[in-house]
């Protein structure tokens, strides 16, 4: 835990966009800065035409939160910031209270590694308005992007079927922190290891690395840089066979493998950067076995995402890990995930709660009102549907609950006490708290192993994939219906 | 000066692939460590088809370098790092060489800001073999991604023609420091301002922001929101008009905009972030026009970039503020430079000079042998061509010389000394120290709008940009030739 802390030497009470502090300043002025309220956290859109999503990034958010206060130099700068007029965009006192300010805010969020599905709330916020407001934007860039890394390691994964992924995206990444917060997402993903030393480090990741172009192009000859390669550290042999003709590559690396095996070592792997990857990787086999190097594994990289390795596999290429870059730590095809964090229920002035929604032109962006709840229900092997509800409202699980899908309100589906379910979200912060101890990061690893084992294989099929259902529960979806209705006719 | 260090609280050392080190450790044991390299990083093609690129990140690295060594977590962690066998991957004794390591390598880049083409060093540095590799993986997290950043504000900001842009992408960038350094990056390509604090802070950018939906959402009546934000805040007053009703919003604001003149305030603009953006600008213009407020902006945001602000523009749209957030901070249509680090040159046993080159079946792949330096010619207003030559060739400027374009090796130019011309690369580091004062940010931002100018229009077009100009000097190019048939020739 405080991976970030350890990471970040200042105050990150300021990593937000500014409107969040001038809406606290407006809540603050006009007396509503403690009016309580409720934010969802969710995403409308699995990414890269997906049919899922591993929820990832909640212990990076706990760090934040757990250190969330403004600091001398925060409140100083804020000091500074002039409106048009030139006067001071804040009174001092508002700084005051920004000072004293006690995260006490109440979170209750689905766990990492759980696959999620678009408009399930991630994270609900119950608390303050004005803090429920300055929180939104970390949240957001801290979950959407480690949820977006760790299903793009996914779909990778799945795509490499029980082959072994390493991820060496730093050199490309987006910044320091895209590098980092990318290797912890795509190993949470399934990948087994990172080049990345720091992330290792920090998030205790296995590290894997062996040699670059540069070592080779150091000697005069490619059998001399294998040879003082292996002689320096003959326990982590993978040598680079491409730097000048691959196959030749190949054929040297079994002769440093001979030395290697004399001395009681192991000829680790070989890697393939460039050239035709199928035809390599399949003749490099040939050459490997017949040399009696039968254990010795193929890496291959180059540019790979999930369906590269799908075409390599689908052409009997022999390649035992592949090692993913680019691609994965930017999310390269889609490198968003649009999350966003909505109003569902504000107090009153007399203290009843009164729903909220942000109307559209699209139906599909219109939010959902409430405080609100997953449920998740279960056969014996594979999840079934999720269903969003409101917390308040008297759905007894004892009874039969009827979900209605928000794209066509015909199709219902009602499900009894017989049906085994739970509920996604868990408490995590209660009055600013944290009341969470979060996983280790090779059990939320494993978390995820199990969750996609129990998601349907439609759904995870990268063409076409089938649409897990994801219904409202009735009663709030007729509230919606009429809440929708009824701000359509106003003025 | 110091941002990187004021952000980050932990050593840096480790933010590295973990090959640097274990190459490191190579050249260590094969008692090669000292021996002096020179390496470039470049990159080879412009993103998101364009014909020009912007340098940045320089700063940034600049930060890391002065701080870069090894402390004892460092070298704790790498003591628990295993090999295959279970033994440790590195002797004692090469963590005590790295915890006594100095840096010492020269460095000489292209200052930021600076309009910069494929293939030219971006950087290059001089210096102990080891010490050159280790610096190989954050200098390309950092260059690789402001570069990015750079080039897509500059080139937002040539669609919008003069019309302030602003950044506001920190919830959807990748990670924390991929929202800082893009908020850096795209200020320097030429964008206003920021939404994000801590950037504004950190890096003295101005920043922005007023109120989102969910203010309009905490009360009963947008009018309501809109008079108790003026209220709060008249000094800060651009109104979101979309909740509801977006012209019905534009109305609601102009009564608040009267409110705010009753009391000596302006209302600076007001905000459209869904719809057609072209009618609605278009629309909202005649609404505040008729009611007085033409001094009222119009600012557009909604998944916004170069290519819709040029279709908004040809459509009409009456818009004065592009706020553009994830297509800027992620460059969503291609998130990664593809920026990498090659070996130029090494000493040999006897201390000569070896000149080094990447093979590739693809010849734009191969990389340049030698230490290079790029020279700029320009005319009165605008540069003509750049030539990348050896720093230890006999060119003279007082005579004439001669560039080969690389791709068509009949293709010349030949410059004489009536040809105004200067190099691109400076000292930036001599022997480990810093000989470079980075500009402040806002000088290297006027230093971007001032290259552009001398960019040719044809270069900077977004379809079929020209190629610009950029050969190599005849003598280094007969000698990369000689190298790769010599090369090819190799069994």
């Amino acid at each position: 835990m405080n991976q970030l802390n350890q990471l970040y030497g200042t105050s990150l009470a300021l990593l937000t966009d500014l409107y969040q502090l001038t809406m606290a300043y407006g809540y603050w002025k006009n007396g509503l800065a403690e009016r309580e309220s409720v934010f969802h956290l969710f995403f409308r859109k699995n990414p890269f035409g997906g049919g899922h999503s591993v929820a990832c990034g909640l212990a990076t958010a706990i760090d934040f939160l757990n250190n969330f206060r403004f600091h001398a130099d925060d409140l100083s700068y804020l000091k500074t910031l002039r409106g048009s007029d030139a006067n001071p965009l804040f009174d001092p006192e508002f700084l005051d209270y920004l000072r004293d300010l006690n995260f006490e805010c109440d979170i209750d969020a689905i766990p990492e590694g759980t696959t999620v599905y678009p408009h399930e709330p991630l994270a609900r916020v119950t608390g303050p308005i004005l803090q429920c407001q300055l929180i939104e934007t970390p949240l957001l860039n801290i979950l959407n992007f480690q949820t977006l890394i760790a299903t793009k390691a996914a779909r990778v994964c799945i795509a490499a079927d029980g082959d072994r992924v390493v991820e060496f995206g730093l050199r490309r990444a987006q910044g320091i922190d895209g590098g980092l917060a990318a290797s912890r997402a795509a190993f949470i993903g399934g990948s087994g290891g990172t080049s990345n030393v720091l992330a290792g480090k920090l998030y205790d990741i296995p590290v894997v690395g062996t040699h670059a172009h540069s070592w080779v192009m150091t000697f005069d000859e490619e059998q001399e840089a294998f040879d003082r390669y292996a002689d320096a550290m003959p326990n982590n042999c993978v040598f680079l066979v491409d730097t000048y003709d691959t196959l030749e590559g190949v054929r040297k690396a079994v002769q440093t493998g001979r030395r290697l095996r004399d001395i009681g070592h192991k000829m680790l792997g070989i890697r393939l950067d460039s050239g035709d990857l199928a035809w390599l990787s399949i003749e490099a086999r040939k050459i490997l076995d017949e040399a009696g190097f039968v254990d010795t594994q193929i890496v291959a990289s180059n540019d790979l995402d999930e369906r590269l390795i799908v075409s390599l596999k689908q052409q009997g290429a022999r390649i035992d890990t592949w090692g993913i870059g680019t691609k994965l730590v930017t999310a390269f095809d889609q490198p968003a995930l649009g999350g966003v964090y909505k109003l569902g229920a504000i107090r009153g002035d007399n203290g009843e709660w009164q729903y909220r929604l942000k109307l559209s032109e699209q139906a599909i962006k219109i939010s959902n009102p409430g405080i609100l709840q997953v449920r998740r229900f279960s056969g014996s092997t594979e999840h079934r549907a999720d269903m969003i509800y409101d917390v308040r409202s008297s759905i007894h699980l004892d009874r039969p609950v009827t979900m209605v899908d928000p794209a066509d309100e015909t199709r219902r589906r009602t499900f009894d006490h017989g049906d085994s379910s739970y509920d996604l979200l868990v408490p995590v912060f209660r009055r600013g708290e944290c009341v969470y101890d979060p996983p280790s990061i090779r059990s939320i690893r494993d978390t995820v192993q199990q969750q996609l084992s129990q998601t349907p294989a439609s759904v995870k099929r990268f063409e076409f994939p089938h649409n897990y259902p994801v219904g409202l529960e009735q009663s709030l979806h007729d509230l919606k219906s009429s809440m929708i209705r009824e701000a359509r006719l106003k003025p």
